[in-house]
């Protein structure tokens, strides 16, 4: 198998290789212009004559469960990361394959975590061959160093969904972290001592995966209501101590920012939205849970009180504003991806309009649509921007690849995408000649907002039309790259060897739109 | 096309085609004896690009929608029953085949009604080719004395959802009848004027159709919620003046049986099932709309409640008495299939423990287990029953196709399946030694309770010796035969033409249990 093969120039100028862990690849062609032919994955077909009669699915322990569902060598392992850094399962499969002597595994998770760190003796000692998916911290440390025996392959959250429904991922053994869930698979995220809200992230692996096994701390009575996860694609359950540590899964990021730059940030974003005419009765948007992010929330939520209007919906990353916001009747339905916090999570239990989504109806690509190409205002951060506008939220600049993509390629799709991001961080700029690794074109990237002024991408003229007459500090994104650079000097490139890639990025239709290369130390 | 072919005998001894209407067909094997292999069916991938970005995916009305479509000749058009005989839209649907000069539809309805009278004449000009689905009333006369171009192929809904999921029928056109539904094609059945509950005999259509069709009278704004139908699936959405006509959709059969004969049925039925040992704190049960079904239900409730108990589930159709078991806590929860009055639909909308299910969940044999193997006691009906058990839904003695099979070959495989019938029906005995067409095979077929005695099925040795020392009027089931036979006579058999069959009725598995025969006069 080829870690990677022939490269070539792709759509935004960026090199990629052709071949990934020995698969032919497609380059980024630009948004909306490559064309997916054939058909989706088509799952082996079941009979419930091999099922237990009873509903009865349970196994006695993942280990079981694992040797049953034909754990082997080579095999795609998918996990979820609803319980984010409160994860225990995944490091336990990864236990087990070891015990086993499996080898050569794909971890794919839908995020990985600090607290994923003791897979990295898995990755050195063969058990995992490579992962797909994000690599946040101390995993994505290592992978930058070239220290993984295959390609890193990051996707966004739809992006995850469009490759395992169109087969580009296949998925041997689903395992499914359950806050609630009975003997029949059925699964729900919303109630249980350790209830993180939805499983949305573990649909498409529900339904894709040949084998799923669904592990629970609160085995409950058939049924388990809502069924987020359907117990009809589920094969075994299992009881475990403890699904996911509770304090953890909790955002700790779920504050409203203190900084007064932030804060400044924050309120001329808001502002923006206002004056470019982009809030109004029924219009919808999506917040970030990041500290600057939360505060604009909190100002749209000051806006509507103040007219008297109430927004279509909101889509969350759900949180405590955001569910007072629902409380108050100042938006109709919160759209959930990803709860954040345990507000979040009561609300979703108790509210019929806090709604549990999927990255199949939010974020999808490869569907009829999704929900994201209609929301009037997204805001999102990234590490970096250039002056195309294209953005990076998965490496810093000094090469290393620390961060997932998260749903963030996704929600570019808005009507107005917006980043507040402040001018520097620790004396770096954050506006750039080029980003280091594009994760976003410039093309889906309308407004970047920092402590100094406000840059709009020239393709919108119309929101430069729309605050023409404002008192807005309307820069051009040049001018505001010359202030970064007058403050903090022209900033270094970052130091990597361009023939040695550790990962891909993945564009939402599943094309590759830059590679992150091995950092030389 | 051949419409059929080269017949076998199928391990019911019964005289089946195996080929229909041009495709190869396995012949009923026993239960669970038929492996499935191979995979699901894989619908084309779809690209958000080629969708409306605002997700407004209205057109001006249903014709324009379905030359859009790409409707041509010899296509399989789907629509589902949830407005029952109040249906509007199949007649719209062929009404602009037929303008538009198509032929050789095939029609695949969930359950057609006689409401649906008038495509007679669209069977009669080759508008539509053959019906696949039930065929009550006229539909089912006209296609009994062999009128019908092609075979009709009755399936359960379970059978329905199998055969979409496995690709026995691919769906070209997908039209969906939504009480209430968003620009986007987020659906739910539950609210607007035309309510009907659910949804769920659609889903697979959504899935798997290459085209979906949302029709409404009732667009909302974005996001129809509950979307019962994922908008994510849908193509495109037209409004309609009417969808459906309410006070027909509200079945006309739920009321409580008046009938001495049958409350003495629906009595002594309920009687068993508490002698038997069947009824405990937290079983389930599944008990249809009919007059007596009905009356066991609240024979149930009375139980419950003498004894302090609960029940874990009550599968539905909902109605009105299941909604007053559910919010007077003799029931934890309602697993419904099918609203069959506005009680049930307000519940659906109000109870959160009152869940809409589809037959995927419920019903879908070819799936990871189905949750119907688990309902401790199943209420059904039967035109016919022989002296082994076997039972008939579709057919009267006469040999017309007057039925559709609805999901009594999926409820089968509760844990005890009771049916309660009368020994003869306008002095036509209903036990016999053979039935004019097996519908369900013997083997799951538990209890007779008639007005003179119960039949236990011998291979439940099990329900025979707990009912051994009770007063219950337990005889064979020869007696029962015996004496509608000394009140009736011998039955004669149908004057039926075994050359020529009009229809075959396919098994959960999508294999044939049995064939129609055209009725000579």
């Amino acid at each position: 198998m080829k870690k990677f093969d022939k490269f070539v120039t792709n759509a935004v100028g960026r090199k990629v290789p052709t071949i990934v862990n020995g698969k032919e690849q497609v380059p980024f062609m630009g948004v909306g212009k490559y064309r997916p032919t054939g058909n989706k994955a088509a799952p082996p077909i079941a009979t419930a004559a091999d099922y237990p009669e009873d509903g009865n699915k349970t196994q006695p322990d993942l280990k079981t469960a694992l040797i049953k569902a034909g754990l082997k060598d080579g095999m795609t392992i998918s996990t979820h990361h609803h319980f984010r850094n409160g994860d225990v399962l995944a490091v336990q499969i990864f236990d087990i394959a070891k015990e086993l002597g499996v080898k050569d595994l794909v971890w794919f998770p839908s995020a990985s975590f600090p607290c994923h760190q003791p897979l990295i003796k898995y990755l050195e000692d063969g058990t995992i061959h490579h992962i797909e998916g994000s690599m946040n911290g101390a995993l994505g440390r290592h992978a930058s160093y070239g220290k993984m025996a295959g390609l890193g392959v990051l996707r966004s959250h739809g992006g995850r969904y469009q490759a395992v429904q169109d087969g580009d991922v296949h998925i041997d053994i689903a395992v499914i972290a359950a806050p609630s869930a009975d003997a029949f698979g059925n699964a729900t995220g919303d109630r249980g001592p350790a209830a993180c809200g939805l499983l949305g992230f573990a649909l498409a692996d529900s339904q894709y995966a040949d084998k799923v096994i669904v592990a629970t701390d609160n085995l409950v009575p058939f049924p388990c209501i809502p069924w987020q996860i359907q117990g009809n694609y589920v094969d075994y359950v299992v009881t475990v101590d403890q699904i996911g540590i509770p304090e953890k899964i909790v955002s700790g990021t779920t504050k409203i920012t203190r900084s007064p730059d932030r804060l400044h940030i924050a309120e001329l974003s808001a502002q923006f939205c206002e004056e470019a005419g982009l809030i109004y009765d029924g219009f919808s948007f999506q917040a970030g849970a990041g500290g600057t992010s939360l505060s604009i929330g909190v100002y749209f939520a000051e806006i509507l009180k103040k007219k008297g209007w109430t927004a279509a919906f909101a889509r969350g990353g759900s949180n405590k504003y955001l569910v007072e916001m629902l409380e108050q009747g100042l938006t109709k339905f919160i759209l959930d991806g990803q709860t954040f916090d345990l507000e979040g999570v009561r609300s979703m239990r108790e509210n019929w309009n806090h709604v549990n989504t999927s990255p199949f109806t939010s974020y999808n690509y490869h569907g009829k649509g999704f929900f994201g190409t209609f929301v009037d205002i997204v805001i999102v951060g990234a590490t970096e921007v250039d002056v195309n506008f294209n953005a990076n939220v998965v490496t810093h600049s000094d090469g290393l690849l620390l961060h997932g993509i998260g749903g963030w390629q996704n929600t570019l799709f808005g009507k107005c995408t917006i980043l507040p991001i402040p001018l520097f961080r620790d004396r770096i700029p954050v506006i750039l000649d080029d980003v280091t690794t594009i994760t976003g074109p410039g093309d889906l990237i309308d407004v970047i907002v920092t402590e100094r002024g406000i840059a709009i991408n020239p393709k919108r003229t119309d929101l430069l039309e729309a605050v023409k007459d404002s008192k807005l500090p309307i820069k051009t994104i040049e001018e505001l790259k010359a202030e970064a650079e007058a403050i903090c000097g022209k900033p270094k490139k970052a130091r990597v060897d361009e023939n040695e890639p550790v990962a891909v990025i993945k564009w939402v239709d599943g094309t590759i739109i830059d590679t992150v290369w091995k950092v030389v130390e």
